[in-house]
């Protein structure tokens, strides 16, 4: 077991929520303990509701099972997936602080390149709490790192940056790859660790991966919706995909930024490609036209919360991709609901003192 | 003196050129030597043409000075900057090999991090043969390098790639920083090692330095003009910013790709920031337009080669531009004659039989 050579100082304590989905008993809490046991945790229990899932002690957390998310949605459950960690996105909906970390329950410290444990929240936090620069590459990266800059060439009206919505992280050990790539190198490793952060441009779109994510929930939250995966629907290990080009398009009509890179987690187990094929292969097929889609997207200019963006975007869903299969439909009145299910338990702060309160039961 | 551990291979030996500018004795070829040693190189001398420069021996040159610009361009020869590292892109174009390196006679060979001498242009001859991924981000960087992929949820139709026009090296030590960064900053070294080759995305402008830089001829080498800089001029030390801009929204519109990142050089000495302002000082508001303007210039479906989407571009530098400064009428006529240079010393191959060879002599 590593051990923290220093305690670390937790960044933003009372303001930021680690969302972790699970089927398991979470043994892997004890190798984050001197990261992750100063912050409350959310717990979203995947599968048989009547499973007991052990929690190390001293850790800080609420657990919601598909039980409670029927409970505390109601019909608006519908929008929430089962059986497929793409349930995590409820915990970003009950959260009430303005960060979110989530991370896979077989995600474990990893040690950079001198051989010390990486803090992969503190990392994540600068990065939330760094500007981004997404109308301009800067070839030395992030400009805001120590030891870095702003290289010759790049324009100062440009250099304040903008508020950075996603900070995405990386993996060592397992790649994050898709089952034919799963299939055709079974043995192949990420051993590069990049010590870079960079801002991924304006008008491109990226594959988001959910494994090890933090967003700041307020700039972005109710677009980050994992939408309807696993039990009951024709694709699965789509959700953060989804999730990251809505995110990405709604970021760059806003003005937010997203950054990739580092943090590095390591990622222990690759998961069964056979099974990976069953769930990604229509997803195969229909990301070559959902991310040209995705591509040409824009919003109006009346689209001026992350809000009234989604709702725009679901009806450019049903609109361009609901020909492709009847499942788009369906996913573009999932978001329609997900939205309203946000709004339910996130009371705009203007209208908290006109509108009762309808939120979670502290459990 | 460092020593190559093993002999390098090297690669692209009789298809690969290496232009270097320079006022001085090149001493610094010795540290390159085991690298650049069975290469041809192109020196163009600046400044007082009756010096001379002493070339280390075993190294197979040709070198031109004013004298010889003059005589193999005749009046065209008022496109090449003097006084100004710009005057390189003269070698570009006497050049008849297919790849162009350009470096810096103040750039030494760097180490990697297990202390391994760095060599720059085998990495940058492999950026150059492998693709480019502009239409999408890959978060695992260049999806070609060995040991990484596509990672899920990049599109299969995309993982081909498009072929590779430029590769931009970074620097390690001495960053290229503008002069008010420098006058800030004067003690910041570079020290951070970024693992990593990416695309930069299509649509998105990058600083482009000329340090340490490779090229496909072929693809983009008439767009890889200087422009007019130093001596007679307004401006200084955005030479290299302006073949950038051409270059990428050209590659943009040709489908071609750019890389950056690896390998990088060892920047010994930092310009004097005092008289970098005072070159660059005009840069720095003009680039305010001038970035604008690159992000939204679009070419035209005639435009099917370099040489036509830079008289194109010419034209729009001409019409957008002109009204900030008489400078830029005066660089958008020299862009034209930059292309008719270009093509008078490189005569298209199906126009050989039928054309006289109008090349410039061996020397």
């Amino acid at each position: 077991m590593a051990v923290a050579s220093h305690k670390p100082i937790p960044l933003l304590k009372d303001e930021l929520d680690i969302v972790i989905p699970t089927i398991r008993n979470l043994d892997f809490l004890e190798m984050w303990r001197p990261f992750f046991e100063p912050y409350h945790l959310i717990i979203v229990q995947d599968g048989d509701p009547s499973k007991v899932i052990k929690v190390p002690e001293g850790f800080d957390y609420e657990l919601y099972n598909r039980n409670d998310i029927n409970r505390i949605l109601g019909p608006k459950a519908s929008c929430i997936s089962f059986k497929d960690s793409a349930c995590r996105c409820f915990g970003y909906m009950v959260s009430k602080k303005k960060y979110i970390y989530t991370i896979d329950d077989d995600c474990f410290v990893a040690k950079d390149p001198s051989g010390h444990d990486i803090n992969a929240l503190e990392q994540h936090i600068k990065n939330l709490l760094s500007a981004s620069t997404p109308h301009f590459f800067n070839t030395l990266y992030d400009p805001y790192r120590e030891g870095a800059d702003f290289v010759r060439g790049y324009p100062f009206s440009l250099r304040e940056g903008v508020p950075t919505a996603v900070s995405h992280g990386l993996w060592l050990n397992i790649p994050d790859y898709d089952a034919p790539t799963q299939l055709v190198k079974p043995r192949e490793r990420n051993t590069r660790y990049v010590d870079a952060v960079l801002t991924i441009p304006k008008g491109t779109l990226f594959p988001m991966c959910g494994m090890n994510l933090a967003f700041d929930r307020e700039l972005i939250g109710p677009a980050m919706y994992f939408g309807l995966m696993g039990d009951g629907q024709p694709i699965g290990r789509y959700d953060d995909m989804w999730a990251g080009w809505c995110v990405k398009v709604i970021t760059d009509h806003l003005g937010f930024g997203v950054k990739t890179g580092l943090p590095y987690i390591w990622h222990s187990k690759a998961s069964n490609p056979f099974v990976n094929l069953k769930k990604e292969y229509k997803g195969i097929f229909w990301q070559e036209e959902i991310i040209p889609f995705f591509q040409s997207a824009t919003l109006s200019k009346d689209s001026t919360t992350v809000q009234k963006c989604y709702i725009e975007l679901s009806k450019q869903v049903k609109e361009k991709l609901g020909p492709i299969d009847p499942y788009f439909t369906k996913l573009a009145d999932a978001m329609v609901t997900w939205i309203e299910a946000w709004d339910e338990l996130n009371t705009p702060s203007e209208e908290k003192s006109s509108k009762p309160a309808n939120g979670v039961a502290a459990k």
